[in-house]
C-alpha cells in the first residue's frame, strides 16, 4: 500500500497545502488502485481520470480538504459527471448542479474522483460491487461502492447516505469506518430522496479521525471534543447478543474489552419495550414516502426499474393515519432516548449480525441499523476483527441526537485502544 | 370570463371524466387568456401549448384531476419542460424527473400547462411578473407567476412554495386563495431547496374548495371535514391591527363580521411573549441553510446570480451554535402552540399589512407570513376586499399543525359567508 495511504487525511491536506506534497501523486495512487482492482470490484459508476480541484491558488492552499480525492455515492448529484441513481432510467443523466455536500467538499479543496455504485435509488436492489476482502461476498448496500472503494484503498474518503442501514452495514462488512451523523447535520440538497424523515448523509473512511475531519467540513462545524471524566458506555440489548454469529460476538467482546481497558465504565442498557415496534414504523414511513419520492419513476418508467424496486413500489401504500402514527411513534421514541441512554454517554451495539453473506444479489441484514436511523441518533461503525473467509466485522457506537462530537471521540478511543491491543498481541505472539 | 372558469375544479374533472366536457376547450380557454394578457403580466417562464394528460383511457377517466390544467412554479422540476429556478444560470436546464408533486398531479390526470415565474431560487429577487389587478404593482413573490396566472384566469390551479411568505403574500395581493399546508404534508422531492426546516409546497387557486381538492391529491389524503359544534376563532394580535393600512383593517373587519355571521365565537389571542423573536430565528435558519443549499451556485456561478441573491449569499453565515439555538427555539415555540391557540380552533390574522406596493422590484412585506412558516402551522389566504387602485387584499387563517382539514373547512365557511354578504349588499344597493 502506498505510504501516503497510511497517513491521516488531515495530515495529507496540510502537506499538500504546505507544498511538501502535491495532489497529483495522491490522485495517481488512487487511480493505480482503481486500475488494479476495479474490474472485479465494480465499486465505481464513473471515474473522472482528469479530476482536479474546483478552487485554485491561495484559496486551495487554505482549504481543509486541499487536493484530497473523494468518492461520491451515485445518488448524489454532480454537475460535471453523470448521476444515475443506480438506475437504468437515468443512464447518462447530467444534473445541472452539484449536491450541497459535493459543493461544500469542493469549496474545501476536495477532488471528486468519481461516482460510486449504489443500490437503485438507495433502496433494496444492489449493484454489481463486490467485497474487497472476499469477492464472492456482498460489500453491503446501498453505499456499496463507497465502502468497497475506501476499503480497497481506491480513495481515502467517500460520501454515503443511510435511510435504513446503508452506511453502517457496508462499512462493517468492508472493515472500514462508517459515520451516520445526527439526522439533518449534513445538508441533503441534491441527494435523491427516499424517505424525508430518515435520509441522512454520512461518510465512509479508513479511520475515525478521517470521518471526523471530513464530516466536520460537510457539517460546517467542529466535530472534535476532548473526553473528560469517567466515560460511561452502555451495552445495548446485550441479553440478546448470544443470538449473534460468533464473529459478531467476538467483535462486541473485543470492543468491550478495549473500552474497559481505555477506562470506560460499562453498564447494561436493555432494549426498551418499544424496540420491536421500530421496524414496523420504519417500514410504514418508507412505504408511504417512496410512493411520492419515486412517483415519477413509477408513473413513467415502471417497466425499466429493477425487480426489487418494482416490488417495493408494488406494495400497498399505508393509510395516511398509519403513516401519521408511525411519525408520531418516532417522535415519542426520540423523546424517550434519554431514558434509553440512562447514565451512559454512548451505546455499544452490533452493527451487523455476522460478516457479509455470500453472493451479491442481497446485501445483508440492516436490522441493527434501522432503529438508529428512525431515532435520528448519530451512529458509528468501527472495524474490530476478521471472521470467516477473511471477512471483517465491526461494531456500532451510538450517541444521543446532536452528541456527534462525543460519539466520534469515543470512536477514536475505541479504535486506538484496539490498535494498541493488536500491537501488544502481535508482540506477545511472534511469528 | 369563460363559463367553465366559474365552476369548481372538482365539477370540471367530473364532467371531463363523464365525457360531458372534453379537456381541449378548457385548455384552449386557458391558452386564450394567456394570449390575451401574458405579454404584460409575464406570469409564465414556459408554456407548453401541446400539453396533454400523462395518463389515458380508463385511468384518466377515473382520475380526480382528469384533464385539469395546472401551472407549476419554476423552482419545481418537470422532465418535459425547462426548469430554471428563476435563475440565468439554469437557462434551458431540463431535469431528468418530475418533482413528486408534479408526478402525483399527473398520475391524477392533471395537464401541466407550463412553468410559472419565480423569484430566483424562491429567494428575494423577483421576476418580471405584474399584478393582474394593476400592472404597475407587484403580484408578490416568490410564487408570483402562479398567483398572477390563477388571478388572471390563465389556469385554475397552480403549485407554489413558501419558505417565508411566498404563497400567502402573492395570493393576498392577487385576490386569490393561497394554501400553505402543515410543514411536510406535500412531498418536496424535486423542489429546489432553500431552507429544509421551512420549505413547504402549497397551492394557489380561485376558491378554497379548489385548494382543498387539489391539495388533497398532492397530500394523498382527504382534506375535507364537517364542522361540528361551536366554531371558536381567535383574533391573533388584534391589539396591533390598528397599525395596519386601512385596506388590511377593512379586510380583517369584514372577515370578522363574516365569521360572526356564520356563527363563530370570536375571542382574542394576544401575541405571545416570543412573537418578536420569530423573525430573527427565521433569518438565522435561512442564512445558515442557504450557505449549503446554494453552495454550488455560490462556488461556481456567483457573478451570474442576481444582485439580491448575491447580497443574501454575501451575509455572514451564523455560527453553528446560533443555528442550533434557532432550531431549538422553533421547536420550543411549536410546543407552545397549544397555549397560543388556547380554546380557539383557528386564528384570524393579517396576511399582508396593505395591498400590493407599487413597482415590481420588491415584492412586499412577508412579516405576517414568516411566523407561521417557522411554526409549521397550516395557513390559508382568503381574498376579502379591494383597496386602493383596484388592488385586492385578503386575510390569513391559521390552524394547529396537522389540522389542515379544519382550516380549509373554516376557510370555505368564511368564503361563502363573504359571498353571501356581498350578494345581499348588492341587492340592498341597486346600481
Amino acid at each position: 500500500m502506498d505510504e501516503w495511504q497510511q497517513r491521516p487525511v488531515r495530515e495529507l491536506a496540510e502537506a499538500i497545502a504546505a507544498g511538501t506534497l502535491t495532489p497529483a501523486p495522491v490522485l495517481q495512487a488512487c487511480l493505480r488502485k482503481i486500475d488494479a482492482r476495479e474490474r472485479t470490484l465494480a465499486a465505481w459508476a464513473h471515474v473522472n481520470r482528469a479530476a482536479a480541484p474546483a478552487i485554485r491558488g491561495d484559496a486551495l492552499a487554505a482549504a481543509p480538504l486541499c487536493g484530497i480525492p473523494i468518492g461520491v455515492k451515485d445518488i448524489i448529484d454532480t454537475a460535471d459527471m453523470p448521476t444515475c441513481y443506480g438506475s437504468a432510467i437515468y443512464e447518462g443523466f447530467r444534473p445541472a448542479a452539484d449536491a450541497a455536500c459535493v459543493a461544500l467538499a469542493r469549496a474545501a479543496g476536495a477532488v471528486v474522483l468519481g461516482k460510486t455504485v449504489t443500490a437503485e435509488f438507495g433502496l433494496s436492489s444492489p449493484g454489481a460491487t463486490r467485497n474487497p476482502h472476499n469477492e464472492a461476498h456482498t460489500p453491503g448496500a446501498s453505499s456499496s461502492g463507497s465502502a468497497a472503494a475506501v476499503a480497497a484503498g481506491m480513495v481515502p474518503l467517500a460520501l454515503g447516505t443511510q435511510t435504513g442501514g446503508s452506511i453502517i452495514r457496508p462499512a462493517s462488512y468492508c472493515g472500514i469506518v462508517g459515520y451516520k451523523p445526527s439526522f439533518g447535520l449534513i445538508d441533503r440538497t441534491g441527494v435523491k430522496p427516499l424517505a424525508h424523515s430518515l435520509d441522512t448523509i454520512g461518510v465512509l473512511t479508513r479511520t475515525v479521525d478521517d470521518a471526523q475531519y471530513f464530516a466536520g467540513v460537510l457539517a460546517r462545524r467542529e466535530l472534535a471534543m476532548p473526553l473528560h471524566g469517567a466515560l460511561r458506555i452502555g451495552r445495548y440489548g446485550a441479553q440478546h447478543w448470544g443470538n449473534l454469529s460468533a464473529a459478531a460476538q467476538s467483535a462486541l467482546q473485543q470492543a468491550d474489552e478495549a473500552l474497559l481497558l481505555a477506562g470506560a465504565v460499562i453498564g447494561e442498557r436493555p432494549l426498551p419495550s418499544w424496540h420491536d415496534e421500530l421496524q414496523a414504523a420504519f417500514s410504514t414511513i418508507v412505504l408511504w414516502d417512496v410512493a411520492a419520492t419515486l412517483a415519477f419513476e413509477k408513473l413513467q418508467h415502471l417497466p425499466r426499474l429493477r425487480e426489487e424496486t418494482r416490488k417495493v413500489l408494488g406494495y400497498d401504500t399505508p393509510a395516511p393515519a398509519e403513516y401519521d402514527e408511525a411519525l408520531i411513534q418516532g417522535e415519542t421514541w426520540r423523546a424517550a432516548l434519554d431514558a434509553l441512554f440512562g447514565d451512559c454517554d454512548v451505546l455499544l451495539a452490533p452493527a451487523v449480525p455476522d460478516v457479509a453473506p455470500e453472493g451479491i444479489l442481497h446485501s445483508g441484514d440492516p436490522s441493527y441499523c434501522v432503529p438508529w436511523s428512525l431515532l435520528h441518533t448519530p451512529s458509528l461503525a468501527v472495524p474490530v476483527t476478521t471472521g470467516a473467509r477473511g471477512l471483517p466485522i465491526g461494531v456500532q457506537l451510538i450517541a444521543r441526537i446532536g452528541d456527534d462530537a462525543r460519539l466520534l471521540a469515543v470512536g477514536r478511543l475505541l479504535e486506538s485502544t484496539l490498535q494498541a491491543m493488536r500491537a501488544s498481541q502481535d508482540q506477545a505472539e511472534p511469528a
